[in-house]
């Protein structure tokens, strides 16, 4: 079974996965230009930073195939940076849009300053430039996967198979494909090292049941959802060897904001004397950010709490707290923090790795 | 405003909280005789061990009530006995309502026995029994209120107000009324002395955002919903003074089922510094089970995980683990175990207090 491809793209032919439809429904929806794209990164059909820039980018791509060559390069420019302008536009909030339109933009420049490439040349660079993003962040995925199950590997050599712990959505859906924490997990199933992997629910929003359940149903790997409040009960009565989780960013020091939940899964996993890991690209780490307490942390609506759809699940007029992430001190960290470049301990990362 | 009232009797009326309304509406419905109790308790319009042996003995106080006196007192004995067999019949795990049947037929004997009592004078002495129980419930539960309240404040003597975290229901909707775990809430509040009240969602059922919220809402008590991923997060950020659960049966030796998560939040709790109680009454030890290893814990449907009403929550085909209640282990119960025969540590606990 080949690993589940939110986005498609061949030869200037995008698909993605409609993540609306998850779990009812498995749907890919075609797009045919930045609009598409647009709409779909708004609507909330494809989510999670890294694979919101690479739609965006992929549907420039497929526009730019199409497009006869402008007169000049500098037109096509002008063309490239007004459609990456706007989709920057569509959750203006998520930095990796930005930052891909930012490199895009520059590599423009440096081909129109450039005066041995002419127009036609230029566009394929960029088309190139675009479409090589996806198979890179699947590239650095793969080697995340592969240095993680190899420390929880070599942690755990006396154990035939091993039974792991995740929360929230850090997999093909969330990423351009293979995932950080969820493609540990799936290295481990691939070199049949899994047993079992537990996933959270993930409430209020039910990443882990919507959205890491689908993957791991579809990928056929051994897994049981579990409800957030059960992880305790369950590292117990089923003895997990390590707890995986992603991140959204990382400070200097190691400490790791996550999704709401994180943190209380690393208490209970020091408790049970199990280790913790966070898998995240190299550039989640912020050195700007000395540790956890510099991080804001996103309060969401309350109706996420208060209603499934239109069922309303909770007493009206009930306060509420939602807020979407929180902070894992370093010192729980204590598997290590897997990024592209190795495992690192929490004390030893640094920029230039 | 008064307490929450789910079972309302006066002077031979019965009305009781329809409990699938919430939290959508809070409707009463009337019971007329002991077919309308076994209804609502079959379909769950009421719900909790003790509150369903209470609708069902008062539901035979109203048709008793209404009774002309039969002939003789054997014959008013098995017709008691007729309807109490008949009560049993509609939760037949509920061991509650089975005990108060017992205690009711041997009140019957007593009264044929008697020869100095009329068949008019042993009617009115059973339907006196039985309306006892709703008032003896909630005396009882007011008294782990005031046990648990005065402990906590005892040993939080410093501080004006507490901010308290709580799971599940162990409010009036689950007992004759005010609660053990929810009373001990509800005194302190009376007392002046709660700051906030933290309660969990309790999934998979919702029993905290459905119940709780609606019983805080309801009586005006400060009160945050939280999701139980939240509680390590919640406990960090506003310095959590205690955690109080319930309790579906103690062992001997202070080991606790309870509904599941509750063992993590102790987890949590000792992680957080932060005293942890247990409050249930005295009849809820179980003096002829040493420890929590021999308690058999349920396991329940997946449904109940992978939706919410006829809306689908979890990916297809996803297998699930749904306990229904999971074991704290005595150790980590460090506030101690609040009856109505006051506060006791889980070590200290013997038949006759």
């Amino acid at each position: 079974m080949a690993t589940l491809q939110a986005i498609k793209y061949n030869d200037g032919q995008l698909e993605i996965l409609d993540q609306l439809l998850l779990p009812e429904s498995c749907t890919f929806i075609p797009i045919w230009n930045v609009e598409d794209a647009w709409a779909a990164i708004r609507e909330m059909k494809v989510r999670g930073a890294p694979a919101i820039a690479i739609v965006g980018c992929l549907s420039l791509a497929v526009e730019l195939r199409k497009l006869a060559a402008p007169e000049t390069k500098e037109e096509l420019c002008r063309l490239v940076q007004e459609k990456l302008d706007y989709l920057v536009t569509s959750r203006p909030t998520a930095v990796n849009m930005h930052l891909a339109a930012e490199a895009c933009v520059k590599l423009c420049t440096r081909l129109t300053d450039n005066t041995s490439v002419n127009v036609a040349e230029a566009k394929d660079d960029i088309v190139k430039h675009l479409e090589a993003m996806l198979a890179n962040d699947i590239a650095d995925n793969r080697a995340i996967g592969e240095h993680g199950a190899s420390d929880i590997m070599k942690k755990n050599a006396t154990k035939d198979k091993l039974r792991m712990m995740t929360h929230c959505n850090t997999g093909s859906l969330a990423t351009a494909g293979y995932g950080t924490a969820l493609g540990v997990i799936r290295s481990l199933h691939t070199a049949s090292k899994l047993d079992q992997v537990y996933c959270t629910e993930t409430r209020p929003y039910n990443q882990g049941s919507r959205l890491t359940a689908f993957e791991l149903v579809y990928e056929k790997i051994p897994a049981t959802l579990i409800c957030d409040s059960m992880a305790a009960a369950a590292m117990k009565q089923f003895k997990i060897d390590a707890v995986i989780v992603g991140a959204d960013r990382v400070a200097a020091n190691g400490d790791t904001a996550n999704k709401i939940g994180t943190y209380q899964l690393a208490v209970l996993a020091k408790s049970h004397d199990i280790l913790f890991y966070v898998a995240a690209p190299f550039s989640s780490i912020d050195f700007q950010i000395p540790n956890g307490h510099s991080i804001p942390i996103e309060e969401r609506p309350h109706s996420e709490m208060t209603h499934t759809g239109s069922i309303r699940t909770a007493a009206a007029g009930i306060n509420c707290w939602n807020p979407g992430f929180d902070v894992t001190p370093a010192e729980l960290i204590t598997g290590g923090i897997i990024t592209e470049k190795g495992v690192f301990k929490p004390d030893q990362l640094a920029p230039h790795q």
